[in-house]
């Protein structure tokens, strides 16, 4: 039983109850919002001690982080480390996108250890199994890749990436663009090789029935993927990438019918005076399911500060009404990320989800006037104690320390505050 | 002569021409937009060996670094090493505003090594030298105020931040707001109390003429500061903020009627959904002058990223029409910044006016068009070279080297450009 199909029948489940705690927002709201498909209620029903959680309307803004080895560095420990940073700083959920090693020993030690929801894009392993037995993705079959779904659902996988909408007539579209970057979604540039070859449709929109069967039979909520998203400002929101959102739109409703639970994902790089009408456009052609957006990247010229692009994109997303970050690390577009960047990484995404919530509901600025309060009151400790890094806000205070215990070295005993200001 | 004076007169001057350079804007048109009040030029007559530089309507969003030091810390070598890491990391302007040491040799180090505009708050080196002659700020007459303003004038400081708009009508607002953070501007905090202890008007709303006056004998541009500046989200865009606003565009109409050239400062801490009413209604009331943002922060939770906050809002307020991004350091509400704070506050203000000059104008776009088609072309050399900081996106990339150097470490063998994406 899907909690969609709980919803229908006007049950308040468990999950909806644990997943509505320190929402704005109602257990019994909360049944409605999945009813009409605003809101999902991510947990896989073999997943076991962990707590649902909730991605849509009305709802705080989620954080996701990214994490897994690549072909270039497969180090279970360091992984381990990733994933605990990402909780540690915040993280709500953590996508396991590894591509490197023993990619069911690293998922399984995720999922034993992760106290939030894991996401996964099950693809990648069927790309690399494919490889390990010494054949190109392209001489996969479609077989393979249901396998790997079916048994990552089994494992307890919460969420999947499912590149559904590259679809042969998403592809005919991309021809007529003059994108500079082309595909730059992994998952999307694979399939899109896969069907040139072979010469034949997605099997994952020619399957689409099959995959809903696993995704209900586990209650994995199906991400359905933007594989055609832009990958810099130049290919931002043209006919290829609305063309794929038409098709998750129809792909989302698909699935809903049948009581699958559903977000859509979105860009990607987007100049930032295009932001609130991608928001707008998935909302409408998606029936208000939950936007699960990258970023957005607002800049491509700034490698090596895309947490920063992207946290400028995903508040004036989360602002228009996107429910879900995915975060981006300081690394992006030039290597793995390390424990540092994933933490950085959440922390900026949080930012903006923050500052996103705050417009939509004045309830989340209670967080910020307590610490502004304490700032009033001189109090340094209970500021740093509130302070979204702890231990980074009392390094950086301790790093010129003020001769004045009740002032910071900045303004020293021009304080405004101590001033009378 | 200023500028204004010249631009009236149908002149397009020297510096016109220089600062017309490398902006979508001819020397002839910014001679129109000076005229109108929309765009300062900025160079005092008195400053030596440097390029004038413009802010305002359709130009480049610029950006300013604060530096100097303060009673814990006075350091002239560092704060050298700041302005040199200032202005390689692209700011357009430093403001001096040192309140430890010898202020005069600080100021004279600054302009003598600055290859770009500098700015100050004269204010502050009054209230410190009053401090020295053992009398508290309290005792100051505004005779000692005007003193500092001239000298700083003469020495060939650009700009000044002069807040002349606290004045008794605004501390009589601000009684009935239930701010949490009081007034957070040093100048504005000083002003008041001295307004407070003196039962005095504020000298330089009082004495606004005067300073008319020396601002038009060097060409000094007022940058009518905004001392009753928001602290907090909780305290933005309150009656007592946009009462001296409303004031500010006053003083603006009567320095422009004698042919100075004015900017106006902005918050602060602003809300994400109130950023853009704050832009439009300042150009309003000032008739459309030039805006000088501190920020705006969008929440107030996160110090220690103070200048991702700031860069989320400053984005927002270039998109809208700000015209000048002042950078919050990471160290911002904890500590003097040192030299690494500095550069990354620069470059997180410039991402941020990148980000919103492109909403502006798509030929900003530019720039991000040939760093993505050199990561099509996997030419990291070229993406490197054109990455904003360089250095940081080389070190990143070589943090975990991949063995193929066509990809990166993060997607290896499955880079979605390399699969034929």
């Amino acid at each position: 039983m899907t909690q969609l199909v709980e919803a229908r029948k006007g049950l308040v489940t468990k999950e909806m109850k644990e997943a509505a705690k320190n929402e704005p927002r109602s257990a019994e709201d909360l049944r409605t919002d999945v009813e009409e498909g605003v809101t999902v209620v991510i947990k896989n029903t073999n997943r076991k001690g962990t707590t649902a959680m909730a991605v849509g309307k009305h709802l705080k803004t989620k954080v996701n982080a990214n994490i897994g080895t690549s072909g270039d560095k497969a180090d279970i420990t360091e992984e381990m480390a990733k994933l605990h940073a990402a909780i540690d700083a915040g993280a709500d959920a953590v996508m396991d996108l590894s591509t490197g090693g023993d990619l069911v020993a690293i998922r399984k030690a995720i999922l034993d250890e992760s106290s939030v929801p894991i996401g996964t894009v099950p693809l990648y392993q069927a790309a690399v199994e494919g490889a390990l037995k010494g054949k190109s993705f392209i001489e996969l079959e479609g077989e393979a890749l249901f396998d790997v779904i079916e048994a990552q659902a089994e494992e307890g996988v919460d969420f999947m990436t499912v590149h559904s909408g590259v679809n042969l007539r998403a592809l005919e579209r991309i021809k007529g663009e003059d994108r500079i970057m082309g595909i730059v979604s992994r998952g999307g540039a694979l399939t899109a090789e896969w069907m040139r070859q072979n010469k034949k449709e997605n099997p994952l929109y020619e399957g689409y029935d099959r995959l809903i069967k696993i995704a209900k039979k586990y209650d994995v909520i199906l991400s359905l993927g933007d594989g055609l998203r832009p990958g810099c400002l130049h290919d931002a929101t043209d006919r290829a990438q609305i063309e794929e959102l038409i098709t998750l739109g129809e792909l989302c409703r698909r699935a809903r019918a049948e009581g699958v639970q559903v977000m859509i994902e979105g860009p990607g790089h987007v100049p930032i005076d295009q932001i609130e009408a991608n928001i707008i456009l998935q909302k409408q052609l998606c029936d208000g399911a939950p936007f699960y957006v990258l970023g957005p990247l607002v800049t491509d010229i700034a490698p090596g500060y895309d947490h920063i692009t992207s946290a400028i994109g995903g508040a004036i997303a989360a602002k228009a009404g996107a429910d879900f970050l995915c975060y981006v690390t300081p690394t992006e577009h030039l290597s793995l990320p390390g424990v540092d960047d994933v933490r950085e990484g959440v922390i900026a995404s949080r930012i903006a989800a923050h500052a996103g919530d705050i417009a939509k509901n004045r309830d989340f600025m209670k967080e910020d006037n307590k610490l502004s309060r304490a700032r009033k009151a001189l109090d340094w400790d209970t500021q740093i104690q509130l302070a979204i890094n702890p231990e980074k806000a009392k390094r950086l205070r301790d790093s010129v320390p003020p001769e004045d215990g009740d002032v910071c070295s900045m303004c020293s005993n021009l304080c405004a505050i101590k001033v009378g200001g």
